[in-house]
């Protein structure tokens, strides 16, 4: 069966700005899905920030199985409860990959439980990817690195947590470099972040970077079937316990009470 | 100097119940700082969730090195506004330890970014701790295991990213087991989950488990210089880059104007 | 295409000894390929230590997606030119899984660069295997534990570097734990410990163990192109630097001239 | 007490060589010895290839508390018996410290258990060392980036395992990217990977380079009392098994008997 994929897109600078509107007329979302469209294995469609609960609710993400989040200039606007639910499917199985400036949105802050602060500047200057983490899935069909002519820099110290695996480390023509490409777990998700893509250059037509989200996808991709309720902590009462034992000593909770959250 | 250390009471069965009030008359947190307080390197104060503000200021926590940290049923009434700076000064340097039932405390799960959940069984059974990493500075001075004769059982699967080190598992009486200390690190701040300590057995009064915190409180301090602002992102304009590059391209922020966040 | 999975059986006590060859009449491998059989995505041969070379040369190595190997007393009789060709190989791409009492074995030790020390006792008691990574793809069909009747002891500390992920733990009836299932990597290769696996009883016949093998190497499986050279390091002149650059300052080495080892 | 630190230095360039010479008339190891020796908490010796077991016994392993070893084209000269009588004070506690070229000495490679493959070039470019991990003890003191004006390139992939955390990432300027800082453990002992220190440049006269090397011993020294037999494994005979248990089933080894190496 193919991957369940939903690309979220913020979609505000298209409608606003001229430049970013002529590199994706149909929004960054529509490129971003068309390349992953490439992926027989894939099936796509998206949503954006303007639609009713951003176009995010707990039966659409039962039935996706990895979602794409760009955003940008509107990380406030994104409802609470929408994160949450976000989170959730996250910690029951569902893959997530964060885009460039989402390093800053409320799911990968929440995920990460980090600042996830960057320094940055927007300069059209080179950035040169590097492959850190030779075969990994998500490195298929690249060389050890491939370039962009024009992106904007972030640079590190990125304040993230020490992450499973470092897969891309950038090179910036104005001096920094940064971890550009990382992997997570959080529950059953696997959490990938990848560094390109600010709006005013044509990063998500460059076929690298495609190759990039496709493999990303893939790897996001947990096959088991999801975990029905991912923040269940349940009493084992004694005599379900494996082995046999007998209850000694006082306690604070009833037979079948709940436990305090 | 000394580490200055901050121990962070619930406080609330310690008042309704018999039962804890006579293993702790003081409270949980007078014992955990009574032990803490044993060792010189450690100058150790103590404050509870019914103090105004939870005890904690930003204030105060710029001046705390290690905050320890045990809460069990009143999770949700622990202010929001607190968890921010608790997370921030983590963020900025300073250490923290989580306290058994702490795993569902809103500064854990926060930081953590997962659901934290577990299993468990309220029992009085046998748990025997096992160092996992010989010689990690948190097990120093331990033997390989030691035995608590009364427990609360907590099982895996535990609902926590990989950690960077476990530290140790332990073994229960009724057939389960556990991770039971685990480090992290979130920005600049140590962190360190550590299993035992229901209310109604006196865990807090054990050799080993105050050695446990000793060495913890001891491993999770930062001695460099906090952070000022952990969640800065600062703009490098282009004069400013460390290799001199001339700005290309279009661009969507002016010069000297904030990221979005 | 199917996983080519090549397993490697010591087959010294199967041939020696009455009780083992009662549980295993045609060698442990043979057991464990068989298993390995039952998913169509797996193509399975077998080897052993008394055959040239113990059935191992580079090119039948080239030619393997996975390899799992299980020894116990004739650790010592493997080649150390054979230990180097299966770590070039699992550095080049190939999957490796170590079984049981292969902790001592020279390929794992070679791999992970540590003791691999442990404690044991061979009493016939009780193992539990417990999930530590839910939904982890080797646990896939798994309960959240499942049990062993009879097997040896293995007991903390484990010595081996932390692991990529944790995926199982064990409790034994004796009072100890252990880290069962762990995963790395090397190189391009991937690495998964096994635990349970004792010869005097019938483990490898057990159906839960048989599904962490099926998914181990379904799991361990890279199906990118295998490394060339793995050890390669290539010079890149200042011509090919893929910045433009002038040769600044002394230097050691004449142009073309490789690297020192 | 002070830290005891071993300088371990290959010793040839320096008398072969002219412009080592003159860079380094002592020796590098003298030269690193110096700055380390700026530490108070630190006490130094040095030694080198040269010397008969070149320096290395295991006596003097056992009053090392953190052995720092440079070495370059003399690799394969290095006794295997020498690198074995290391590894095992590694794993008994021992820190220790690779720099630059020892990427590809017998030690390192034997502790990483990886091909720790790279590419380079000889071209004096600029280096430019970035902190990945903000107020990680090995950046005490130092700014966010620091250069270094002439230094060889060592580029990504980087053929080592994925590190406890990742300190310093380079830029180089002729184009590439690497991993500069990155931190193991291995059994008990602290390992430390730092990049710069090519033997035709003054890098270790580099106030921040020192830095980094004072603060590096200061972080891998492991003050817990070494492990005797780091490669001991236990036998935990029945009756001395933590829970009280009976015999079961058949058995290979008899009472007392060491396990199979």
């Amino acid at each position: 069966m193919a991957i369940r994929t939903l690309v979220w897109g913020e979609n505000v600078h298209e409608n606003k700005n001229e430049i970013v509107r002529s590199i994706y007329p149909n929004g960054m979302h529509a490129c971003i899905a068309d390349a992953l469209a490439s992926d027989p294995n894939i099936s796509v469609s998206t949503t954006t920030l303007q639609e009713p609960d951003h176009g995010i609710t707990a039966e659409r993400l039962a039935n996706t199985d990895v979602l794409v989040w760009w955003g940008h200039v509107a990380h406030r606007e994104v409802k609470d409860e929408v994160v949450e639910l976000i989170c959730n499917a996250v910690w029951s199985g569902m893959g997530i990959i964060f885009l460039h400036s989402a390093h800053f949105s409320k799911p990968f802050k929440r995920l990460m439980g980090a600042p996830c602060n960057l320094t940055w500047r927007e300069a059209g200057e080179r950035e040169r990817l590097w492959v850190t983490s030779r075969n990994h899935p998500i490195t298929k069909g690249l060389p050890d690195y491939f370039e962009l002519e024009h992106e904007e820099m972030y640079g590190e110290p990125f304040g993230v947590p020490e992450p499973l695996e470092t897969v891309f480390v950038s090179w910036f023509q104005g001096g920094e470099v940064f971890r550009s490409g990382l992997t997570y777990k959080r529950g059953a998700g696997n959490v990938f972040y990848f560094r390109p893509g600010h709006e005013t250059y044509p990063t998500y037509h460059d076929k690298n970077v495609q190759t990039v989200l496709v493999n990303a996808v893939n790897w996001a991709h947990n096959p088991l079937a999801r975990i029905a309720d991912p923040n269940d902590a349940p009493n084992v009462p004694t005599p379900k316990a494996p082995e046999k034992i007998v209850e000694r000593g006082p306690s604070l909770h009833k037979p079948g009470e709940a436990g305090y959250r």
